[in-house]
């Protein structure tokens, strides 16, 4: 069993309405000095097998086909154990 | 400016349907093996200054204030450059 942790960002200069709405929240609460926020997805995968490079090479399969839009995010991959 | 990384995780036990929804269009993809997949949420955060505790500090409470539901979700901050 390999655990494996996707982490999907938009990619710089995306516009992220979700991100600026909570830098003005953050205001709003009374924090000070946030700067840029972005918001991004994450998913936590168990695949079955023990090969990492096959599980990478999966995983970055899923990325392209489903889990994260390429045109305008950027996709991390963690292997776990 | 100090970056950090905020993960929100839903806790274990608590249900997630976008997890499930992503583990069924995997398998209808033809990706064989998929086990468990659960969905989070991931912030950085820009913020002014150079202390990184008091960095810390303020992420924890925008964490319990606004960016994680403590009752069902998880959270980690790693602090950047």
């Amino acid at each position: 069993m390999i655990k494996a942790r996707i982490t999907v960002t938009l990619k710089n200069g995306v516009l992220d309405p979700q991100g600026k709405a909570i830098e003005g929240a953050l205001g709003a609460l009374g924090f000070e000095g946030v700067g840029h926020v972005r918001q991004g997805k994450v998913f936590d995968v168990e695949l079955e097998g023990s090969d990492p490079a096959k599980a990478e090479a999966d995983l970055k399969a899923m990325c392209d086909k489903l889990l994260a839009n390429t045109v305008i995010e950027n996709y991390s991959i963690a292997l776990g154990s």
